[in-house]
């Protein structure tokens, strides 16, 4: 149902009119992300300050209209969409980068600023900022931070959480309010900083992010394995961890990721691989070369037919870009994907991969896996055809089996990609229902009229 | 007020006749911790797992009656006094490492076992638990978990916070939950694990805590740079920040903690010296060598006297247990002191060790800094005699100046001895109302009825 002209005008008082969209055929850009489904909202605000962001909060407070945080809308889970229609509230005009200080190791910025140009600002001074979503040339600091974003680079230096030291947040409320510190440590009070980061827009609305940075590393080498068998590929991950060596990342990709990239990319990955694994190092050189030679003998010994070391950082980039094309690359494969993001214990994985081919046999549906084996993290991708009923059932019958055999693993439903729309209503698989019940109590302190992001984990 | 032979009776019930005391010189025992006074329970009960835990707060919460957990009863700000009396929950039964599981880095542990126990435990499987908190060799994990605790590796390897996977925990509802998970990532639901961590015991017991380790280090050398004066000392550490080296530790004293440290432990310590910096680096040998170089260098360009390198591994344990014993070893200067754990930026600790020169002077009080350098946290000692009441009253006017500082340099009032009782009337210097607001409504959600270790906090 349209706002009334009053609601709109109310809107337009707060941000601008050059600021309010209003019209269906705007209202359709911000009714997707890369779920399958859209929903449009009423409206989409561009706020440019914490007041503003305040002041459309309680308005539609006091109006009972939902509100929905937008970062680029480039989520996996449907956690910028509004479900329930009513306001977007789209952060793109908190573009700024405020402060990089280089004697701290901090930086304070904006929730809009795309997360790839703030690691080129700080890469600029010598500095580090490692989470590293696929989506970094477009998802931002502040969505990152709303469905805590991971990235090959987690196996060394963790997520977004591990990166964020404090916040500036805008409660439903319209109170704003200041989490964490500007320090290298604090604990004064509950941290609410850790609280927002992946409450996926539900808790209230980041309006200012402090960073934690590291020195930029000397030294980044890049190597490939190849495999005749996922089995293998993924032993060899356990024993990399086993030896006590931790590379920055370890990345695999099952024959059908290899497939795809290779045809999308033309990047001279071997297509008849049963799987390869991409490992990158960091450090001083000699621990690099030191590195380098320990990964390269413990492939080897597990089996792999070619191991190699890029030559030049432009071929280890042409890699890095042929692993993050295989997410979009894969719909050669149907025209739908269900798209999972699963972890289990890293030496699970061969387990793991085991299942998944079994579930492809026997729902006869094209599975594709690869993601982030040195954490466990698999990407498991599901091609149907949505017009054909039988493979809808199967599908999803295929997703509650791998999610019941992750939970049997010790794993979790999602490492990076959050619960929003997609996984909520397996929630409860994971989430007990004290422990679902306690949440709810907590949305109800931070959203006490629950206008904030509503039809999101199930909270 | 003792408690009725109802309700001892009904406490034995759960826990055991030999696990509840009642009789006042057993009381007596469980009413400190660091900090100077003492407030005695009514009951001390020693429960043996989450059922009993459960049993006793389903009691309690029935009956009025408040619980404080405790674990090795050493924190530094009261979180484990029972300041309302009631029940002390003693976790020291909870002391079995449960799983060590060197395929995924992972351990499994009760919170009662003791944190330098249990990093022998790993280090004897090649694993490295970096939290290492001063009261390492009698604190547990649980205690170390409730006040997210540091210590002298948090330069490089992060706080508590930064260890803890997941949970189990009991509500005060009774209700056993879990958070978290058991693998490298996880984002399902609010984070519960951080949000517990930290919580000084106010929202729910733990019995379980699941860790994350890293390989254990292959090398590690500690150095000494012996200065003239504090800040010079001060602006090494900036220095060596600056020029991206992340030793992974970063410690010093002024020359009152030298000389407390050097009369109690004989470690040959320079007392004649304004400040020394103990510099810990680690990682592979070539790694180290390279790292104590550019230190070296570092430290005698800012003008270090003397910078050498621990010649064996029993001189570095020799200097950090000097480290480990400046505050115990204080009461030289003083019956009483008052211990306090500012952070600030880094960059600022010149500017605060100026501050804390010029407090001293104005109260006359002999005032002992040290600390984590690394991290911009430093322990300020003020010691003084409590039987003169202008030592008291100017005492605690240098306590709120030093805070006011510390917060006008974008500092936090702690790093890693939490609120508590000590700090609970100025956590509303750092905390607004709207935050602290926020926290009383979280506090509500866990524990409606406000059983949990009440009166800590602000909460």
């Amino acid at each position: 149902m349209a706002f009334t002209r009053h609601i709109l005008k109310k809107l337009e008082q707060i941000v601008g009119r050059a600021h309010l969209l209003h019209q269906k055929e705007d209202l359709v850009c911000y009714g997707y992300d890369t779920t399958p489904d859209a929903y449009y909202p009423e409206a989409v605000v561009f706020p440019k300050n914490a007041g503003q962001v305040a002041a459309v909060l309680n308005l539609a407070r006091s109006l009972g209209i939902s509100v929905t945080p937008r970062g680029a809308g480039s989520g996996m889970t449907g956690g910028a969409l509004a479900v329930t229609g009513g306001i977007v509230m789209a952060m793109t005009r908190f573009n700024r980068i405020l402060a990089i200080d280089r004697d701290n190791f901090i930086a304070v910025a904006e929730p809009g600023v795309v997360t790839g140009e703030f690691q080129k600002a700080v890469e600029a001074q010598g500095l580090f900022y490692p989470p590293d979503p696929s989506s970094a040339a477009f998802s931002t600091l502040g969505g990152n931070a709303a469905e805590c974003a991971g990235g090959p680079k987690a196996v060394k230096y963790g997520v977004t959480r591990d990166y964020i030291l404090g916040l500036e947040v805008v409660l439903a409320t319209g109170e704003i309010i200041t989490t964490g510190v500007q320090t290298a440590k604090g604990v004064v009070g509950y941290d609410l900083t850790r609280l927002m980061v992946g409450s996926e827009g539900t808790l209230g609305v980041i309006t200012k992010l402090t960073l934690r940075l590291l020195p930029l590393p000397a030294h980044v080498e890049t190597m490939t394995a190849v495999y005749d068998s996922m089995e293998t590929a993924a032993e060899t991950v356990s024993e990399i961890i086993r030896q006590g060596i931790v590379p920055r990342s370890i990345e695999y990709m099952d024959n059908a990721s290899i497939c795809c990239a290779e045809e999308y990319m033309k990047a001279g990955l071997p297509v008849d691989a049963g799987a390869i694994l991409i490992i990158a190092v960091d450090g001083t050189v000699h621990e690099v070369a030191e590195a380098v030679a320990r990964i390269s003998g413990v492939c080897k010994k597990a089996g792999a037919r070619d191991v190699r070391t890029a030559e030049s950082k432009a071929d280890a980039e042409i890699l890095w870009k042929a692993r993050k094309s295989v997410s979009p690359a894969l719909f050669k494969y149907g025209p739908d994907k269900i798209n999972e993001d699963i972890v289990v214990p890293r030496s699970r994985i061969p387990d793991m991969v085991r299942k998944i081919r079994a579930l492809s046999k026997e729902t006869g549906l094209t599975m594709v896996s690869f993601g982030h084996a040195g954490d466990g993290n698999i990407h498991v991708n599901i091609m149907l055809d949505k017009r054909h009923p039988d493979q809808v059932k199967k599908a999803n019958q295929a997703v509650s089996d791998l999610f019941d055999h992750t939970l049997a693993l010790g794993g979790t439903l999602s490492g990076e990609h959050g619960v929003g729309i997609t996984k909520a209503a397996y929630m409860s698989k994971e989430i007990s229902p004290a422990a679902l019940g306690l949440m709810k109590r907590i949305k109800k302190a931070f959203d006490p009229d629950g206008i904030l992001n509503p039809g999101k984990m199930r909270v």
